[in-house]
């Protein structure tokens, strides 16, 4: 049962790896997230499940990979029956709560089939991915039915901001020089300051609803998912921030021309989209980074303030910490915008945990490079929490070996990351049915291959090419590599993915139980029955 | 919605495809089954899911794959959420009743989770694998707490037979000289007949409980799958049965010495399971499968009873009438008992479908060669009964169109099936965790691969080798062929199979619709953003 710890989880919607300092950005200077990397462990070889929000978000809150859950793509519903995280931790009596984005959506379909309202206790936790919501937004107002209870424009509204849509009017909006409204949607837009006031715009407001929980959270153990929103697109941010970062801030961008010579089709239609075009365009980086920097640079001064909270509270001894994101941003890179592929910068993620036991103080303010997922998550905060494991059901692994202890241990060998692209126009471009848009990744540390349904796979070698500007896919030197990374792939297919109802324990534990339980199988007379039950001590 | 349309899905339980005279039995003559076999489509390639009872029905019941729905043996719950057959006809408004046997064991942990009461009308059908309980009886009723509510007990005791455990005392038990009471468990017994009268065994007993159910079913239309617990061990079979048939009416036994020379480690460890050894003994042979004949005969006699019985109630002309098994029996074939591996007396099975509607007139008769599955027996009964396709959660195929046309039609190339041996003593003399003990075959019309995680696979040509007897898997001259079979199993685990909340045809629907949701997505400019509008008929 609970023992009385917390789980304050931070993540970050769209943060990169490499846009923090800690992580080794060279001008982006986060102190208050680096500090917590000294008083954690932080994880250099991070990975989502799908490098997109939903399935990404859906693998955090389940533990369990796209595959098993399902949930393949923004908007797919999170099957009813699914065991989340709030499940697990529930059972050991701790609050599963919401504050920010999940971009959950119900399966109102699967819930009226099993006669449960959304209205009861349990149906709206089902409803919400598990979570009991004391916030949820999904950090996109857009004119039309998006957000249909967007509580942070009531809050601007309070603080004298105009509507309707005070999200986009105000927080995702710039002026221009005759007090037009200029959409921050627009990337050309991106190096003008947002028109709300930094104290108002999205990050300090979830912040305080973090905040505003803790003031009414009573004793009940919780873990907290505070799910912030930036620096996720429109790319624009409120001053000082704004200019706080030029384009000489900016890194340089990893692309290259061999990249657009013959590439694999599914990365050229990518490349072909209307975002991968707008960031290849430098002028356009060049106005639209130093803005993204800027949302970074607000989420460390506010992580900041958070911390002295915790301390002031007196939590910081009883609660772990994590900071995280969902995915990366392309940024440019290989000719990219937006995320969904697999390279470094959209599929690897900043992770940092900071677990406040003593069993956890050797490894403060060390670097983890082993392979670690976001599915392992869920079963860290279940441990953590006083939780027993359930292999059957969360894929992860809990990561406390990693934060008690340097030593090598025996971890996992390989990363998955999968993503389905049938709802996007590179389907059209390539002329597929929705069913065959599968793509999956398997990474070692050194080797990245990355299956795609119905064409060539690719592969990138890490060591020798970092940068993953060359891909090995087609290179027939390569074969065995490739061979050695598909079986891989296969066998990871291969495992039981669903087998949830029973662990192995207790398969092990009823298996051969025939006997005992008057199942008589394969025994011709009485003699040899009576032996057989002498034998197993039935007699 | 539902057309008035009934099924009767009669399921034997361990019948062999062959032990039935239309499927070529030359001694076991069952003129009934024949002449269902003569009114509508014999299936002669249809093959279960998994080759043992409780994954099996699942598949059936679900109609997806055991890799989907995660009930991988005999007692592993169901998850709930999964959905039914009965969560299909329910939404067309036909009733989904059992009469029998399905080995479903609930989910009572999942149940618990989402609030669900097995006391409830929906809860009871969760409870139950998706069906309206008329009456189930798991068939086994041995001296211990496996069934606790057996229906059959209180019927025979009111036909005078004294408990307790009527079931093994008179249905299952023959009489020894003296009056002893000998279990009909023990093959030794086999050739004796049951002490029961042949109108009190079982098989009439479940069918009279269909009949009862049809008295009291008014007007909605129904699927009744009539789950018949035999010919499924204990093999002993009431008088006159016990004795129509004898050693010479036996099918030869097929197994080489060749078999037992090096075979696979698998295999080797289930050839050595106690009721391998007991049906490898020829005196057991021919005590045992005379009963088992006796026993498929019985339900010969008693499934033309029942045809008449449809006639005189008018349901012949609006009711499906399928007469199938769950998996086969070894008999002794390839040194075997029981069933659980691939070879054809195990994984195929019988399989004939009545259509009585005119668009299948074309068919009667006739023998379709098409590789059809378990899975595809829910698709059928949902598009007879007038509901829509739903091939994101029904994974197997309608036959209808097989049962409308014996042109050549598009169809699967190979089929699947499963198996996990974890809860078997040949995981123990293998040495392997619960995790490993995955089999899984695939085939096409002439080749039979079978994957075993941890080993070599198997491989059968059926054309050159119908009877199985020369495992290739080893065979350096069938690389190509195992690789070729190899890599249609890995696409087939690559597939979706748990994205079963949304169809393809909603994904096509909702794909690129970014703008028309107001999410503007890499515009750089109001010009921009304007012609796209203009383009997608937005302005």
């Amino acid at each position: 049962m609970a023992n009385g710890r917390n789980v304050l989880w931070i993540m970050c919607d769209q943060l990169r790896f490499d846009y923090l300092s800690c992580y080794g950005h060279p001008h982006l200077h986060t102190p208050n997230i680096d500090r917590l990397a000294e008083r954690g462990v932080r994880f250099n070889r991070a990975y989502v499940q799908s490098p997109i929000c939903g399935p990404s978000r859906m693998s955090f809150y389940t533990g369990r990979y796209v595959r098993s859950h399902g949930s393949t793509w923004n908007g797919i519903p999170l099957r009813v029956g699914e065991p989340t995280l709030g499940d697990h931790l529930q059972e050991i009596g701790v609050r599963n709560v919401l504050v920010g984005k999940t971009h959950m959506r119900a399966d109102t379909e699967g819930m009226a089939r099993l006669g449960i309202s959304p209205e009861s206790f349990i149906g709206a936790r089902v409803a919400e991915c598990g979570f009991e919501v004391f916030e949820r937004d999904d950090g996109l107002h857009p004119d039309g039915p998006y957000s249909p209870n967007p509580e942070y424009d009531s809050y601007l509204k309070a603080k004298g901001y105009d509507g309707p849509n005070q999200w986009e009017r105000w927080s995702n909006s710039a002026e221009g020089e005759d007090g037009e409204i200029l959409s921050g949607w627009l990337l050309g837009h991106s190096d003008k300051p947002a028109r709300v006031q930094a104290e108002h715009a999205e990050t300090p407001y979830m912040i305080q609803r973090f905040k505003d929980f803790v003031a009414v959270a009573g004793d009940q153990p919780w873990c907290v998912h505070l799910s912030l929103i930036k620096p996720h697109w429109p790319y624009i941010v409120p001053a000082p921030y704004h200019d706080m970062y030029s384009a000489e801030d900016v890194l340089p961008v990893v692309r290259s021309e061999e990249e657009r010579q013959d590439p694999h089709p599914v990365f050229k239609a990518f490349m072909g989209e209307r975002v991968s075009k707008a960031f290849s365009n430098d002028e356009t980086r060049a106005k639209v980074i130093p803005a993204y920097m800027g949302l970074i640079k607000q989420i460390d001064d506010e992580i900041g303030k958070l911390m002295e909270f915790l301390d002031e509270k007196g939590l910081t001894d009883n609660t772990m910490i994590v900071f995280t994101s969902d995915h990366g941003d392309y940024l440019g890179d290989h000719w990219m915008g937006e995320k969904e592929l697999f390279h470094e910068p959209s599929v690897k993620i900043p992770l940092i945990v900071v677990d406040p036991r003593p069993e956890a103080d050797s490894t403060r303010g060390t670097v983890s490079e082993d392979l670690v997922e976001a599915i392992d998550l869920a079963p860290t905060f279940v441990e953590f929490c006083g939780g027993k494991p359930k292999p059957n059901v969360l894929e992860g692994r809990s990561l406390l070996p990693l934060l008690e202890s340097t030593e090598p241990i025996a971890w996992r060998e390989f990363t998955i990351s999968e993503y389905d692209y049938s709802m996007r126009n590179a389907r059209m471009d390539l002329g597929l049915p929705v069913s065959d848009c599968r793509l999956a990744m398997i990474m070692d540390k050194r080797w990245k291959f990355i299956h795609a349904e119905g064409f060539r796979p690719m592969l990138f070698d890490l060591q020798e090419d970092p940068q993953e500007l060359q891909d090995l896919g087609a290179n027939p030197a390569y074969a065995a590599e490739r061979e050695r990374m598909s079986e891989a792939l296969f066998a990871w297919y291969r495992k039981h993915h669903t087998r949830i109802t029973m662990t192995d324990d207790q398969i092990a534990a009823s298996a051969g139980k025939e006997l005992q339980a008057g199942i008589l199988i394969g025994y011709t007379d009485e003699e040899e029955l009576e032996e057989a039950k002498q034998e197993q001590g039935l007699l």
